[in-house]
């Protein structure tokens, strides 16, 4: 099955198979596996290899590793994120063949291989600093199908360095800028390129940057059209927007 | 003795037993035992059962330790809440039957056991990171004599979730929606049932959270009528708000 | 017809009349009237007197006339807040018989009058300038059938004017504390009764009030238990859900 | 011809038909128009039909006028926003044929039709206090070539108004969400629907919405996957940037 | 000597026994010792008694040892506020004399004991988790010779426990009152009394509390008159301003 | 009667002729005169001379009238401040001896001349443009019957202004210093006096003055000792805690 | 005479010609004019041709007038910033020859021509909409004696715009960059160019550009090197920091 | 060669050596050394003796530790800001003849001596608190070539310790001022001499310093003509800016 339940619903009303109040009660018996702290949302995972996703912080590790038991019983890949060391070593212990990346912060199972798209995005960080949040996207694209790029450190104080790799940026069908500080970066390539651009303000900075309010601020504000924004540090957010963006011409097809 | 004191007090007025002056005296002379750091406000706890109650943040250990044991000696019910693993430690030892709750930061001796309400408050959490705020409104709700129904992780991102729930919501006589980061699923209740919605922004998120403004701008600008609001992960305050609403018919039948 | 659509809805599910699905499909289903640039939703108000509401500030006058005249045709009562002078006019050309309160900037049309309730909401104003957004408060409560007391200036710079009324306070079901600048009358009331307490912060101030922000953040961190907020200068949503509370009784009385 | 300028140098390079620093010498040279005050960037619009975009505001009357007029000689279509009463008076003089949107506040002049996409632009408002947000979102999408339904006024405090829209939502390839307040439909709708979802606070509201500070941090921090967000108000960059998805599989196809 | 060096120095300008460009002149030539990181100002201690005061948070311990010892070879009292317990166990190794008061986190050295005055300074709070900043205020007051009297946890929740206190607060030259969260005994307080009412918010609370700023906003724009504020935390700055208060008469009479 | 009944009475209780509790009957029967809108508080002004106050702002010009007229019939005198142009003229022809400060927007009505004090209130501006405030400052003190002395226009940007005037400051006993953008004279003069310095910060500026904010927080932060602070724009607030600071030798004398 | 009354003091002070001590007394003794509400400092202007500057906001028209004519009489040029139309009115008729510049907000009255630097400054703004500001900029550094040229539009979204100007600000000994919104130009010149940037944000913009906070805090975080920042819309500030660069050289040569 | 790359690149084209466009091509062929994680930006410091800079901060000190490794391959002397102890720990052990200033937190390797100007800069701080972000500044002042003067614990409290310094800080080219709290001294500094302040707030102070945020702003808002600001503890920053405008001078010579 390649679509997921929600939608084979939504397109039987379409066809006249289904009336509408019908679907709205098949919305309430979608399946959700109840946990007790937890009500897991199979629903949109039942397409093969689409990773389930658990938010890791502010839950305890205790929860984390519930939620994720629970979903290796449904034989779907699983994607954490914002994992500590400690929770990383917990899980570990019960899936060894989770891959976790330390830079991103996050776990990855992989039960069934995602097709990979021909189409990529390509995600850019304005300084090394960036790198987390840029890997939390990078493998996060990765795990929802995507064919990824990642270009670090081109931030504008070296902005020939952006020059050298615009080719490669201009060919992607959907951009991830990612900057802390005064986030200059997602205007200027916004200025330069034609695809969507999504910019992920991170909290890099101090002083005046305030958490990441200052890139958050510039990023909202800029002069550069087709601009749009994710919570800071949101590498996850900004990569599962650029999917659905980056998978649209497939699934048409399809 | 069922009432309190200045209720005593006030109704004496009413019927014009007393004068409003003599009331205003005998409220100077309200009980409280001044322990030097602390003035024990005893005059709300006389009721049978009624908790007395210590905020246990931003004290010492050794204040909290002091006030308990003051407290011990009234033979009433004490809620401490906020509670770090060691002042549980140190107040276990003291007291071994007091119950810890370590996910509600709680404690909470029992003296004498509250009669439950017939209608019963529900208590709503967006998320399972969530569970602290509600576990802490949960144990103030049954400390202060109400029968509680705690319904976890229903947040709008699946809100299938939410509707398989709602028969058990709309039952209750008030209800508690606790939820961090957007915090959209008080309006998105409030506009689903009639009864009074107290909501609790929590703390739960990142970035453009700004440790909970986002939820508590959200529910404070809610469109849909009926929502009133605590403050930032303040399960205390709901609890104890909700009770008052959920007490109301009782003590107006006596 | 006495209760509301929802609600008969939910009840028949409640005594096995009807799955919960079925009922799904009945809110879908639910009665709302499409005039373009509005949604007007019926289900409501259907019940005999309940008065449908408008809120009446960033809309252009048309709009609002456009609305209006479209609940006319149903035969509700009909309460616009937030009204201009200009509106306030426009409106009284085409119904004469609606009431408009220039303090409160509201207009009432009250088609069929609804039984007052025993049991009453006492409203109460720290200063003068807080009268607009208490007179809103007081013609909302009415128009939704609550017996109402106003008691204005009352604020704790010359605090035995409150000792003064603190016996009407505490005879009420629920107490409406409207303040700007500092925002203290809510706690202080709010030690010195056991009925809930909804706080109201009004824009009222200057420098540091910040618009209302002084005495809302006051209003949140209250160290007096009890007190739920709404936002700045909502008259309009205290009364709305004073109003759930006062009716609480008489209904669970049914 | 129907690529822009800068596309067809890249697409060159990436033919190895030419040097990337030959590109970056054309892109120095690429067309702008400098009219003093102004510096007209001609580059984008050389494509027949594509807009060029005037933005209104902080500009003086006369600013516009003159750039309205350089953009005329050049047969283009323009399209002008946040206009003013005033502005739109003067405009209409020097071009009768130029379109005024009062509630957009939008100006568009139409010298060639742009072909309208097969795939189609929903944009949803929460309440018809919106709609000036929504209609300069319509217009700029129209004028770049956009099939665009507009569903007015189905906000979460009666989430049975957006039901019966969803079908015509997930309908489309992208939706764009406007919502002020506590900006919860963004949510609410990213949760039901697979489609990426462009989400748009509004100023709409008072108090603690601090100018759509409340929606907009809302919806940076949704629960809900999927959500990009732009600038309080941004009916316009919201259009643009949901132009630049809907076009992207017939780009591709060409 | 019982006046400092730059009040002499005007009082003979003011005799004509001076000119004011002498003044100035010995202005810059009033001593102060250089360390090197630190340039003390010797100026006003050189009264017998009248403490140095060394600010000890934000500076290595180094430092600070450096500049009590420094001070010590002037024979002046010492008062070191924001005291770490690291710093605490380095300045007592040095002079086993010094006084630490660990709630207050002062050191105290007393070289000489300076006449205390008649007339009080009331420090009162509204909590028991106000008592280090109320402590930091006792210590200074009493270090500048004041008589001073502590009066804890009287908040408005409670207010018959603030009646209770009433005379004693009347009694003083100038009233110092300490609370967190809403603030709201300032104001209260200011309404009782006519004398001068320095206001200090702490930092006690959490949520909506901002670190103090809902305390500090609530006193700043207190309904009542009198009320002055100083930074949150602040009991050595609101103890200073009290002392001069209280001092200005014994000064008159000399 | 030169003393407030409140003092009287507590007074008594000190003496041993009254017991407290009486005394808070008394303060439950004080006088104030209930003309709906507004429950003036007279108790503070039967002290003769002593004026009542009104705050112009944020009432209507009709209510301040009322209120007006109800304090006339007292024979006390009366300070407004916060006048409109049109108030200023509706309430010069009900009593045509008021005077009118156009700049300090302040009506002040004198029945009785208050003595004035032999020590004086010095109120000083950083600029020109905060006359406004130092005005309101200036008539304030004035009808609180004080001597005082108004020095404008000696920011620090010119230094030398100031050293020019520190004489007249240092003889004061004490300082009032009105100053927007940075506010820094404030720090500047306690760090060069020994008197209490009441801190007016005010709204003058532009951008990052935030409306007074920058002024606030500098000096809240002061590191100047004894500086304590009122609201933004508030002159009326320090020239009244001015008057407390400058009458008590006075009334200890008596 | 070429130098400022202060610096030559303090070159007398360097040769051992007068003790530092005898300068104080002298900078006391600095000329000013005291006109009531205003002491203008002339000691800065004393110098042929160097402007007195009047800031014209938040002064009444009245104030303005007196200062200009007070300054007229001392033969100095005039420069008045932030002028009214009405305010312009009145003070032409008093100096038919003064210049108003009615998108700078300026009047200029030039008694002598100050001789023009040979290095220039560069003002170079990010949009049409900034040119108020950069015109105060660019009268204010004329006034002082600069060559100025000014580059208006050049905003980071068409970067090829900036690429063709670069020769010209690399040129320039200093350079003004004037952006609202995001504020990105600052940082992208800044990384081009090995010259000081003084970065001005301005106040164009909406929603989240907050009055300018957004260009602010991206200009205070800039990730390029050199950057220091003015206040939000400070043209005239800009331009006299960088006369006091463009001008060092000058003074040093003499 | 004393130029750098883009210098003379620049120079080229104004001498008609070079057309623009090349230059821009040179611009983009520019080196940089691609480390993964870092792209290198080599062309600046490609003169003798100009120090490369790493951010210490936000990145890992593996990061830190490759990045150190490849400069040190060119040669080039290497600052380091930001550092931890462990990095300074681990830097020194690969290359032992790095100097750490502990206090600065800098590392700096110095391959070539750069000769040092004979203008200087003059570093001012209020405060001993502020000699960690003096000491950056200063570090890095020396390490651009610059004679640096360092003077500590000057604050506006005691004004006469900056009046004994004054001729050296008149003495300056540049002059950088360093104040937490209420960052008077920058505005005190400005009005006393003409050479151009950079202004640094620190994050040293509390409760309403907000991080820097109140002397932040009051340097932004200064009322004394030349001040110009960088980020809250911005050491490096405001020296880098001081050392351009130091520079300038002997640049213009060669």
């Amino acid at each position: 099955m390649n679509k997921s339940t929600i939608q084979l619903i939504l397109e039987a009303i379409e066809k006249g198979e289904m009336r509408a109040g019908d679907a709205l009660i098949k919305l309430k018996d979608l399946p959700f596996t109840d946990i007790g702290h937890t009500k897991i949302d199979n629903h949109r995972s039942l397409r093969s290899g689409h990773p389930e996703v658990i938010y890791g912080e502010h839950k305890t590790a205790r929860q984390v590793v519930d939620i994720f038991q629970a979903m290796l019983t449904k034989q779907s890949n699983i994607l954490v994120t914002r994992v500590s060391e400690q929770l990383a070593v917990m899980i570990t212990e019960i899936c060894p063949s989770v891959i976790h990346n330390p830079i991103a912060h996050t776990l990855f199972y992989e039960h069934d291989r995602l097709p990979e798209t021909t189409s990529s995005i390509v995600i850019v960080t304005a300084g090394t600093a960036d790198l987390p949040v840029a890997e939390e996207a990078r493998v996060t694209a990765r795990a929802l199908g995507n064919k990824v790029t990642l270009i670090a450190d081109v931030g504008v104080a070296g902005i020939h360095r952006l020059f050298a790799c615009l080719d490669v940026i201009r060919d992607a069908r959907v951009v991830i800028v990612i900057a802390g500080m005064e986030g200059a970066l997602a205007s200027v390539i916004a200025g330069l390129v034609e695809i969507p651009v999504i910019a992920v303000p991170t909290s890099v900075g101090y002083g005046a940057s305030f958490g990441g309010l200052s890139a958050l601020l510039a990023m909202l504000t800029s002069c550069a059209n087709g601009v749009t924004v994710v919570n800071i540090d949101n590498g996850f957010g900004a990569a599962f927007a650029a999917s659905q963006i980056n998978h649209l011409e497939l699934e048409k097809k399809s």
